[in-house]
């Protein structure tokens, strides 16, 4: 594992960061003391490259802090969606892949959209799963689900169907990936460490791949 | 790396959360919004187990954005130093170690002071290097450097003679880390990924050991 190739997978966090629509900005307020420098952090749970707990959108469902460390590392398999912008991703395009789902703990789905980030037309049009496929990931016992998206619904679907399909049974989400391409591979090991915050609805995270 | 064991180095962060002599507590802002919950955090960039870039005490010298992704990985090598309470690390202390420094990306050094986190005695008495051994850590090309403790230097010494010492090197400072003991092994592969910040001088983080 030494020699293996790390690739950072999140995007730079900063004061013009894209975030979900209404939601805050972060802010950074730089303080120098006595030849000290720190920021003062102020930002929401779920900005930028993040990590979804159940509890996020369940009551009385697990929070990030209850899981085993083991649960954010594991082997993943990422599928190319590209060719689905403006549609759903269905259980029949994902079926093919049903061996190697088999043997992974995350699926990452690649639909290019990172590309469109700092532009309006990130928040539109994204490949989304549709329920029967959102169901179906869940049959594999996946520790979570990775998206180059701003989130695994569509952006105006506020009853957040999918979300709640998966983080039910515990799988988590990642959100807001970015440099898949540069992975090179379909496998790989995938690591979405979460802040060690207690009763962590969710947390921005540094996401890696490592090859 | 797929079969490998994930150890969680990392301490809880809550309100009550133990910090430097004068720094801030974090604050949590639960928010319930048509369904779903977030939170609206408020921390220092050196809050808890956290990583120091050169910029937290040296101008015009590297934020943690500019390193590339696998400074933040690599080989560990732990020197135990429990029983050097109350004393200093020493250059003829780590010099048995020579060999394995120089096969290592990171040294992380094990007090036995984590299990004072929570207490007034957290502050005093952890063992700290001499200058002579902070200059010969900085011989070996070495990515960083972690501490269960809460500083590199002496809480009360507000030069932070070691900090200059190492972070003019590029060399990054992890502390506040937890459960060493657990690790088993002398030798393993150490992270540190930061949040993607931009300009960070520091960051909180969840480090963890893999072994």
């Amino acid at each position: 594992m030494n020699n293996n190739k790390v690739i950072d997978l999140s995007h730079v966090i900063n004061e013009n960061v894209t975030v979900f629509p209404g939601m805050e900005l972060p802010i950074f307020n730089n303080i120098e003391i006595d030849g000290y420098r720190e920021k003062k952090i102020t930002m929401y749970s779920h900005t930028a490259t993040h990590i979804d707990a159940p509890y996020h959108v369940i009551k009385n469902s697990k929070t990030l802090d209850e899981f085993p460390i083991d649960k954010f590392f594991g082997k993943a398999l990422m599928i190319d969606c590209k060719a689905l912008s403006g549609q759903r991703i269905t259980a029949e395009f994902l079926m093919p892949h049903e061996e190697k789902i088999r043997q992974s703990r995350f699926v990452i789905f690649n639909s290019g959209w990172s590309h469109k980030w700092k532009s309006p037309t990130y928040f539109k049009d994204f490949p989304t799963l549709d329920a029967a496929a959102a169901t179906y990931l869940t049959t594999f016992g996946l520790n979570g689900i990775g998206l180059d998206s701003i989130s695994l619904d569509a952006v105006d679907d506020d009853a957040l169907p999918n979300h709640h399909i998966v983080l039910s049974h515990d799988i988590l989400i990642v959100e807001n990936l970015c440099n898949l391409d540069a992975i090179m591979h379909d496998e790989f090991i995938f690591q979405c460490f979460p802040l060690k915050i207690e009763k962590a609805d969710g947390s921005p995270i540094r996401a890696v791949a490592i090859v």
